[in-house]
């Protein structure tokens, strides 16, 4: 009775995992194709399985957003570890950072929402990935402020909502590329620390 | 409000307008509650109507919405021509009127969203809203820039959306207030010709 005790559970606890593992492939498939504000219920249906199913993994829509991000991580972290590696100058770094930011809050349509709404909420399952991005880009944005190419006053946290704006600015479908350059250009020659040297044009 | 049975056309169009009034009033004090992506059919059930009337009013959010804030166009044109009366200094001028414009677009919570849009979308009802917004500010940017006091290669366009971002970045309810200032000072030190020369702390 022991063994079939533990019989049932073990399958259950298998069959529990690929449903979470099935949840999360059709869910990345449905937020590429229809951002992130798509119907929840849709997302059950496209993968076979009853609403209370999806909702017991992921009982919000941020906690399956956390989960798909989560397993983003590692590739940003590959990045963030070349960038560190590559390049000495701390302000190439920090742009090169921000860059690799800006694709990964831009990995589905309108996911800039969620991110910032996660920024100011900290029971947001969302809030760890936020953190790790808010914590990383201190790190470049010390080394860049040590070296004078960052002003003192701009904070981490300040960074990452500007990409997470400029990215807002260019998530509409029908919004020109250019918007968000333009904004992050603005953006750009607001933290640095010596505009005079660069005179960088976004209409060029 | 009851609609009377439309014994002649005279009469029909006096509660139409009525009722178009009487659904403007409703909307402002439900989008000041509920931010701009409350549900229509509240609307409607608010201002004692059916859908189909409101509907066949403002056939879309972004209708009503524009309807609102056509009327506060007064204000905000008042005040504009207060700062081209007041202020000899281009840069104060653009400061006050970029001021003007954030408090505009925050009337409402969610109101940046739809606005974004509206600057890409000229179908959108809101479009006209939006243009003489870019119309607007282009003159006063134009003047700073004329006064070399506002970096050339910024655009009309641009600066609007630095303003709906700031505005999107603070329009969380649980956003700390510092946020959108923190993303102010940093574009404004990005579109500002001389930073050196002042030392803008958000922090302090």
């Amino acid at each position: 009775m022991v063994v079939h005790q533990e019989t049932t559970p073990r399958k259950s606890r298998a069959d529990a995992e690929r449903n979470r593992l099935h949840i999360l492939d059709v869910a990345e498939e449905f937020f590429a194709e229809h951002g992130v504000s798509g119907p929840m219920q849709d997302i059950a249906k496209r993968a076979c399985l009853g609403p209370g199913t999806l909702y017991r993994h992921f009982p919000t829509r941020e906690s399956l957003l956390a989960a798909l991000m989560q397993a983003r991580w590692e590739e940003l972290d590959a990045r963030r570890a070349e960038i560190e590696a590559e390049h000495g100058d701390p302000l190439a770094a920090l742009e090169l950072w921000l860059t690799a930011l800006g694709d990964y809050v831009t990995v589905f349509d309108g996911l800039p929402g969620p991110l910032r709404e996660a920024l100011s909420e900290t029971t947001s399952p969302l809030a760890i990935t936020c953190e790790w991005l808010v914590e990383t880009t201190g790190q470049f944005l010390a080394a860049a402020q040590a070296a004078e190419c960052a002003r003192p006053w701009v904070r981490d946290r300040d960074l990452v909502l500007t990409v997470l704006a400029s990215a807002w600015v260019s998530d509409a479908q029908l919004a020109d590329e250019r918007s968000g350059d333009s904004l992050r250009a603005i953006v750009r020659e607001g933290w640095h620390m010596s505009p005079a040297r660069r005179r960088f044009s976004p209409a060029s």
